[in-house]
């Protein structure tokens, strides 16, 4: 269930013949996080997104009602994720595998870059991925950094952290720089406690993982930072991709890459 | 009238001690575009800008009704200009120099990057920059280049032209694609045809200028390009800074170098 081409694993997840998470299904193309929701909320989450653009790196923004991705073109935003998450008032109401009967005229979908693109440069430079050695989830935490306010859309920003060798933490930073369109660069190197993470051992969100002697943790903006900040704005109904489970785009990781 | 710091220019044209084009006034600090429109129109620019990043590489996005953006702390979008244009229905109305009179409380203002930033990076890397050694206004065509539409807004692309000497062109592709808040790379090099430039001794916006043999004619968006966009579509009022009069932000044009 790899080295699929973009189209072939979206019919896949279309077809009902794959519901599970979609990391590492199609080596080489852009996975995205979803958020949908009516366009009445599109503005502020649109403008949030252009003032915070490493927790939130938009790819695509397709108009209201309109299920079809540019980035995706024979795509259905409605089918094509093999798990969906509905929330109703900031408050998780169902997880389904298809939106098309609930789809509404007034739904903007976004699409944000997700950190996939970026932990496969690193690896390919040599730079370890801890979660991954571990097959675990990646750690969340929930900072004391403010975002950049947007109308209703307000919240502190999380982030994820992946220790690093101290000798690679520069060109952990080279090879992320190039790709601003999955967060970028990291936003903090060293002392958790300084952008307020009080125990690094106990993740908001996510698993834990082994900090090795000689490792330094480098923190980079996560994309559920707009999920949790559009949530406590408590919209009437708002949709996701469910954890892991991402749509899959036809572009490739490096078109993204800046330089 | 140079070598300023950027809120000294600004307070020196708020008390109407400068008038005239803000080029070569503050040393090292960026100048923006201006673009203000009604709240009702914000969506479909905002999303227009994000689809079209190159002509419209967004800075600021200010919230409506309020005047000072975050990139000046100090600053006031309604005086700090030079001189403004104000367009009714699509068609030039006024010259002003102040627009404190008619601001509304629903006016969104949008601050786009502009390529003062990138020519000064230009001439530190000893590549020609042919209309400021010929003291005019860069050339500018309209193009058979669609810009991805949002909404209301849709069109061509606008470009500027740069004539490049044939060893220098990769060079200035270089430099000019670590600043993509300020246009960024090159739309096109080479042939002014194959973008639908028929004559490019006859600019549609601008002067005319010479290319010498051994040089290559570059092309990069425009940030006219929303302008033309916008006006096209006749919003009620629209209000922008008038050519070559810019607002000056408190950014250094080294901290939009994406590397």
């Amino acid at each position: 269930m790899n080295n699929l081409l973009a189209f072939e694993a979206r019919k896949l997840i279309r077809d009902g013949k794959w519901q599970g998470p979609t990391c590492g299904m199609t080596l080489g193309f852009v996975q995205a996080n979803l958020v949908i929701l009516p366009k009445k909320y599109a503005y502020d989450f649109l403008l949030f997104s252009f003032r915070n653009p490493k927790p939130c790196p938009l790819l695509d923004v397709l108009d209201a009602g309109n299920p079809v991705p540019k980035i995706a073109k024979d795509g259905d935003i409605r089918t094509d994720i093999p798990k969906y998450r509905i929330y109703k008032n900031g408050t998780l109401f169902d997880e389904v595998t298809d939106i098309k009967e609930i789809w509404q005229d007034d739904f903007v979908s976004f699409l944000l870059g997700c950190s996939f693109t970026f932990e496969k440069a690193l690896l390919e430079n040599g730079i370890p991925v801890r979660h991954i050695e571990e097959n675990k989830n990646v750690p969340m935490y929930i900072t004391n950094i403010d975002t950049v306010p947007a109308g209703v859309f307000s919240g502190k920003m999380v982030v994820s952290m992946r220790p690093i060798p101290e000798k690679l933490v520069i060109r952990a930073v080279q090879v992320t720089s190039r790709f601003p369109a999955v967060h970028g660069a990291p936003v903090h190197i060293g002392d958790p406690v300084k952008i307020g993470i009080k125990n690094i051992e106990k993740p908001d969100f996510g698993d834990p993982v082994e900090i090795k002697e000689n490792e330094v943790p480098v923190f980079w903006a996560c994309g559920v930072t707009p999920q949790s900040v559009a949530l406590s704005s408590k919209p009437d109904i708002m949709i996701t991709h469910s954890p892991g489970h991402m749509f899959i785009t036809d572009l490739k990781d490096e078109e993204l890459a800046v330089l």
